[in-house]
């Protein structure tokens, strides 16, 4: 090991270094890792589909006044905590609870430097539903088709462990889109200007990344996911053994991951250039160059 | 995958396939897995000495009381909200929280087979004694000998999975003492009234499972700590990407989870027989059997 930042070095870097697109990536590919864990860690858990059903637990209605379901119980107490550390005042942060049922922090707040443009993207609901609906069902097929094993408390902590690692990661495509356009903010401004989603998710697209992306995670989730039990088992025995299937990760950010983390690249370009000067805009169209500030 | 069961089945199995040796090792071998991979998580952080340091953030004395480290405060916070979804009412789960601090359940309680006789046995403050002044030293050394990278919160996080996952591992050792102790108790009961600790410690150790679990979690920590994100470097190259060493995490099992685990199934033999009546005993020293119940 050799001291790598893998994280987001929000806390002593300049802005041009955090979103250069290198260090960016390392942090994805990063991510990819806890994303497969976090996945292996829930699968061991049956789907315990009465976590998911709003008003399933009569007990958080009568002494919690809570009608929603238990793992949107639970992501709302474990965010209360991690509000009150200030967690989603970082620029990579993003609550799944509505943010007024969250406390104000109880650490002083932190500077951080200005990485994003202010936006009002968050596309939690979006990802809690294709979690519930799809990535649930299918990481736990193995345990019985709606399998129940009365083990709400874990599977609802991975549920978040999983949960946060992903919107961590769909939302991180806001970084991206802020550096692609810090690059050549002449090719995005036209697009912007005329809300064109496609031109813009044409030009942040880099298909040879995506499929590289693809073959890497796939063979994270064989690594990872393999069972490392029993050393004398054959090659087929251990496959029956596997803690998650190779396909259905792949899957999850083939259909869902890289789609929705285009639409927040999108939806964040879209508001790129609301409250920029029309001089600042024009000077960036004559030079495609962003004025650097650090 | 098969559907076999690596998490303790408490809902729905007798007790007597509960406590099969088997099982309670398949749930064991698990319990590595979410360990390794939990130590590699806290692992990208920086050691962040200071959240470990009692009344190092102002701010949680003046707002909110607190007189301890960022870590408790943090595990007490956590424990609250798994307290409620009476995660500790199971019979492999114990807070670091000092219990009177932890709120009731919300949730009406589970009935849990009998495995384990009453005991007071919670070796949580030693864990995290060793955490903090051994393993979090270790594992984050290749991001400075006391690196600070502020996110407090993010390594707090990991810091709680891997103490939870530690703890239950360790006091998990209670189920094979039970388990022992049942198979042949007429070996147990005469060592178990003289208080010697030797003896027991000698009737449930096995060094040639001991020997094959380490070279299994070395081979783990192999596996799931190798970097996966530059597939044409050189194994060279590949081994100073490690996300954690072999040897670290091998470490930490021989010397810390695997003697601590012996004391606790030592310290809950010694009182397996308080309220076992005279004749019970004696029954148990002719027949060497344990009178089954269920």
């Amino acid at each position: 090991m050799n001291g790598v930042m893998h994280t987001l070095d929000v806390h002593s870097a300049p802005p041009s270094s955090i979103l250069a697109l290198d260090h960016i990536r390392g942090v994805l590919q990063r991510l990819e890792d806890t994303i497969v864990f976090q996945l292996i860690e829930r699968a061991q858990f049956a789907r315990n589909p009465r976590c998911y059903l709003p008003g399933a637990f009569a007990e958080l209605k009568q002494r919690e006044n809570w009608s929603g379901s238990w793992i949107q119980w639970f992501l709302k107490e474990t965010e209360t905590t991690h509000a009150k550390l200030r967690r989603f005042e970082a620029p990579d942060e993003y609550p799944f609870t509505s943010p007024e049922l969250l406390p104000k922090p109880v650490l002083e707040p932190v500077t951080y430097p200005k990485l994003l443009w202010p936006h009002k993207v968050n596309v939690n609901d979006k990802i809690l539903q294709f979690y519930i609906d799809d990535i649930v069902p299918t990481i736990t097929r193995n345990l019985g088709e709606d399998g129940d094993d009365g083990h709400y408390g874990s599977s609802a902590i991975r549920d978040c462990e999983v949960l946060s690692a992903m919107s961590r990661r769909i939302h991180f495509g806001m970084f991206v889109a802020e550096s692609k356009f810090r690059s050549e903010p002449a090719s995005f401004i036209p697009h912007i200007r005329s809300r064109n989603r496609d031109e813009l998710a044409n030009l942040i697209t880099k298909p040879a990344v995506e499929a590289a992306l693809l073959v890497r995670l796939g063979k994270k989730a064989e690594v990872y996911g393999q069972d490392m039990n029993r050393p004398g088992a054959t090659d087929e025995e251990r496959e029956k053994e596997r803690k998650i299937e190779v396909e259905a990760v792949v899957r999850i950010y083939k259909n869902f991951v890289i789609p929705l983390t285009r639409d927040v690249e999108v939806d964040y370009l879209l508001t790129r250039l609301d409250g920029v000067s029309d001089d600042e805009v024009k000077t960036m169209l004559e030079t495609n160059r962003y004025p650097e500030t650090d």
